[in-house]
């Protein structure tokens, strides 16, 4: 049948990012819903089918899809490597079960159906055709008995016959048969990918015996009991590298700095070496394989800070001044962003004929890193290089090493970071620094949850970093540290922060109004009394525990916001798809003042069975309460805790008739 | 530059119906907007295009982009003439442009730039090269001059430059132009399928002077200045086609007809003839003509029925059986959804190999009509014949005949709706026949408006069909009629009533509870009294011509509501893009009761200065009220009017200092 009198259509399958031109995302063994909108003209029934398969392999996967309602389709595929899959989908008019449910009816209406019998028939015999032997001479008797007497005196028995039906199921008239045009992509994604808890730490302040000491990598391997057993997986190194000495920032930022100075680890490069060597004073190469080797046995992994750029100590600047801009006069271009000058950082210059070379050597860095056993790469400032550049690398590596992670550091307007994260980055920061209203909270979050930014972005949140102490923190107190960990880490289900700062709850701003650290870090060694009081590590350590315990913390997309009819008290729940783990969290956003307010919960939506009372477990107090349909009351004295984090313990019927809460 | 190296990104081009699959659909002479997301990375200016063309035309005309918000870029352009015109963007890095912003900063800061000039200068003679001889030879002394130590002293001077950014923009460097991959199709379409006025009526019907005769197209004629005097500018008549006599349906959809029942129009086809053919009791084809060029001279165009079906005494049944579905017995299959059976109409099978003779034929058709001078078909059950079919009909009419329009009288599930006017249809009947409530018709028409649908879908509201007499309409009496009525007028720019029926206020149903009308038309023959007291057509004759005066109301994406805190009170605006029009409406839907709220509107979006009192001006009542910021009081007697239309009359300032409403 030509294409012409195709009757069936397919339309908006999803996930599709960008119509294809980029996969959709998720992780290993997380299920992979395909939606279509398939439909006919007319009254006829259709069959539909999901095709997918690892990219590259020579079959298709076929299974089953489900109508939903309103012409939307579904099918589920649970994808047990990492790398590209792709899908596409195709549908026909199932004739049989077309004709079956109209008899039926007419059935039913007492019609005679002697006619739709030998429609039957005559079904039965094309499908014979089409069978192989045995199950051909099956069909062939089953033609001639619906055309029989004794069928027209009782229809229903051919019509309920499921051998009947199990044949022209597998023998399917696929003559209507439309497939959608376009293979859609989705790059399956290590766990970690998915949900991951970082830390980030200065290595040259771990010298915990000595301040006056650089600290080293031996020194973080003595740190790492306190970072796992605050529950963190991921330990974010800033650059490991030689830091250049020409144009070399002072404390504070200050242009020049005084002998002492350690320098930014961010002007990589001096004599040395560069990218892909080790600061002598952290230690060897193998001092590094021996903190990657000691972390894993902490479960964390070493994330390691890839910023393409270089002092004017780099080697490549001699090297390869082909890399560089080259102005008029025969300097190279240092870094600017008018009036603002960097001038101790060269950034490289892609838009030249030298490219590939140049693209071929990052390459050979991040593949350097990886021989050494790094599999996750926080990048700096991805947003200053090519998109299309970003794209290439993130693909070339992943190709050899699927399970590699990177993570964008693009602080910048939303089509870019959006575009970065289509092209590859794992996971992305996000505006969680500078969003501390209700509703900024539930509208930036229901952007990348609820819209198509969920298909590609996986977002990081960060309270505070080494470059941005906010407002809020440096205001809110205590209080507000313990708020924005929280948010962070439920919200999200990766999220990071960089300590020892946030934790002990540095809050000094290098200008008032400003957002950098006083004394940052970037450009000083710094010594942290890790025991000070107030330090908040009991709270991280329990809400890590909680993340850990609770399934529905470790997705993203299921978030869900509740209105609350009061402005400092943010309602969101998280669950998973078998309502097996039901979380929901109630925030006082204010750090200064107690709060309350009545809440309305859509139980029913959460899988919870109404009529019913049931516990609330908060799981940082530890503080049951019982909850019941309609409203409930809360109360959150920021003093205490600002967050609470309650599983939702439904109670449930057993087989012997006891109720248990699980 | 190879590929590789480019480095904007253009994404995100819209309109695009189905990522360019179909035409988006504008109107001529309307504007077409045209978005697209472009950016690059670092801090480069950008410089981008808008290319259109009527489809065909060898040469693009090329308009520039203008950067609004957020990366966000659009253009716009004003289609002539009908047809399909396409369209696409392209991008580069504005070098100059980034140049001269660059050094301004600098300068502004104080700081040398020497060198930034000797880049200028670079860069006018690279502008050279690509340059005309005299402009080759302005740009080399330009580039001189910028290496003097004049511009050294003097710097601004050549930043300020017009003639020099003037041959800048003139000889751009496009090394890094970036072209959209896709061209993007948009469907002009007459003014008329935006903005349209129906009334259906049964010609043999109209014998106004005996009741007892059938009426004619002669009759229509005397009929026509009742119907232009009321404001409608399309007259759409029900299938004007031999009648069959098998299986004729007889009164109020009895399964057997007596002697004298005219049978229903829809059973097209006798041994008169089929659908090119007329009834012969309405008269001949140079009656129909003459109606037609009487219904012009009143401003009206008229609507064909076409309904791709036939009586069993239809010729083509005899003369292409090929063309329907032969039963295993022998017989043709008549219409059915079972339990339900249509016998006296036989559907056209499509797929079938007879399906290009059936096509082919089907076209000609319409060609036919076309030839007498119809150019609107209303077209019956769209949604049971293939989706692609009519992709192909409406394609091949609107090669020749672009002014040509289709309604698709579809009242199915929205995606099938929704495919239907991407592939063809210039207007679709909708939801809005039983959407009463406030929410649901703000809903129904924030999707139609202010989603991707408003890009394809020209929505035409009907209060009543000859099918459908809701419910609503049934039990508000006269004020539900005027209710309904307005709302159709007002929120979309199409909409129709089946008349004489509904100014006559008609809402006597079969059965309670269902939605036919008592003596439908559709069986028989009626007299109407047009002259009876309770008529609405006052407020059809008001309506009409507001609708007339006020272009804001001759579109329908402009429409957004207002909310307000009564369930039982809507309000919405339209605006024209110059504001010299503004439309607000307010309609109590409750057809029994008053009803009053405090209303706020967002005058300052509205276009209307704030701080001021205005004149709301109610074209219904043609009552005048003094509004002003904040609130404003509302009251509304679905018993005087249910509906208020405001023009908002706006006090401006004359450059005698005089204030007036405009």
């Amino acid at each position: 049948m030509t294409d012409l009198i195709k009757r069936v259509v397919i339309e908006n399958v999803t996930p599709a990012v960008d119509n294809g031109r980029f996969p959709a995302r998720r992780a290993v063994n997380e299920t992979v819903t395909i939606s279509a909108d398939i439909f006919v003209d007319g009254h006829d029934r259709l069959a539909a089918r999901l095709l997918y398969r690892r990219a590259g392999a020579s079959q298709w996967r076929q299974i089953p899809m489900h109508l939903l309602v309103n012409d939307l389709w579904q099918a589920s595929f649970i994808p047990r490597e990492m790398g590209i899959y792709e899908y596409t989908v195709t549908a026909w008019i199932d004739r049989f079960d077309t004709w079956r449910s109209q008899v039926s009816k007419k059935r039913a209406d007492g019609q005679n159906v002697s006619v739709e019998l030998m429609e039957g028939a005559r079904m039965a015999e094309e499908a014979a055709a089409r069978a192989k032997k045995e199950d051909a001479d099956q069909l062939n008797r089953l033609a001639e008995q619906l055309m029989s007497s004794a069928a027209a005196e009782h229809p229903d028995v051919f019509l309920n016959d499921t051998v009947f039906a199990g044949f022209m199921k597998r023998y399917p008239d696929l003559s209507s048969q439309v497939d959608y045009p376009k293979v859609l992509p989705v790059r399956i994604e290590p766990r970690r990918a998915l949900y991951s808890t970082w830390y980030e730490m200065f290595p040259r302040s771990c010298a915990d015996d000595d301040p006056a000491r650089h600290g080293t990598f031996k020194d973080c391997i003595k740190r790492l009991p306190y970072i796992a057993g605050m529950g963190f997986d991921v330990l974010y190194l800033p650059p490991i590298h030689p830091i250049g000495h020409t144009h070399r920032k002072g404390k504070n930022n200050t242009i020049t700095a005084v002998p002492g100075d350690p320098g930014s680890p961010w002007a990589i490069g001096a004599k040395a070496g560069g990218h892909k060597t080790i600061h002598p004073k952290l230690g060897t190469l193998e001092d590094f394989r021996e903190l990657l080797a000691r972390a894993r046995e902490h479960g964390i992994d070493i994330a390691l800070d890839m910023a393409f750029q270089c002092s004017p100590d780099h080697p490549y600047v001699t090297d390869h001044p082909e890399w560089f801009h080259l102005r008029p006069d025969g300097s190279i271009q240092y870094a600017e962003n008018p009036p603002k000058k960097y001038q101790d950082i060269y950034p490289f210059a892609f838009d030249t004929p030298h490219y590939e070379s140049l693209r071929r050597e990052l390459l050979d860095v991040i593949e350097y890193w990886i021989d050494q056993g790094v599999r996750i790469f926080r990048v700096d400032n991805p947003h200053t290089k090519p998109l299309r550049f970003w794209e290439w690398l993130i693909d070339e590596c992943k190709k050899a090493y699927p399970e590699t992670i990177f993570l964008a550091e693009a602080f910048t307007r939303p089509k870019t970071m959006y575009r970065l994260a289509k092209g590859g980055f794992t996971q992305s920061y996000t505006y969680f620094t500078w969003r501390n209203l209700k509703w900024e909270i539930e509208q930036y979050f229901d952007t990348l949850t609820q819209t198509g930014v969920k298909e590609f972005l996986w977002p990081s949140l960060w309270p505070n970093t080494p470059d941005i102490l906010p407002e809020f923190l440096q205001l809110g107190g205590r209080p507000a540290f313990i708020l924005r960990l929280m948010l962070a880490a439920t919200l999200s289900s990766s999220y990071g922060i960089y300590g020892p700062a946030f934790e002990l709850c540095v809050n000094q701003p290098l200008d008032p109004g400003g957002e950098e650290y006083m004394d940052s870090e970037k450009y000083e060694i710094h010594h942290w009394d890790l025991e000070a009081p107030n330090t908040i590590r009991p709270f991280i350590t329990r809400i890590n525990r909680i993340r850990r315990e609770n399934p529905a913390l470790q997705q993203t997309r299921n978030l869900m916001f509740h209105p609350v009819d009061k402005e400092e008290i943010l309602c969101f729940s998280k669950f998973t798809d078998d309502f097996s783990n039901i979380i929901f969290v109630a925030a006082n956003l204010d750090p200064h003042h107690t709060h309350s307010a009545w809440v309305q919960l859509p139980f029913e939506q959460m899988g919870v069975p109404v009529g019913k009372s049931f516990q609330m477990h908060d799981l940082v107090s530890d503080a049951r309460y019982l909850w019941h349909e309609g409203y409930n009351y809360l109360e959150i004295d920021p003093g205490v805790v600002p967050v609470q984090v309650f599983r939702i313990r439904r109670r449930m019927r057993t087989e012997n008739d006891f109720d248990y809460f699980m």
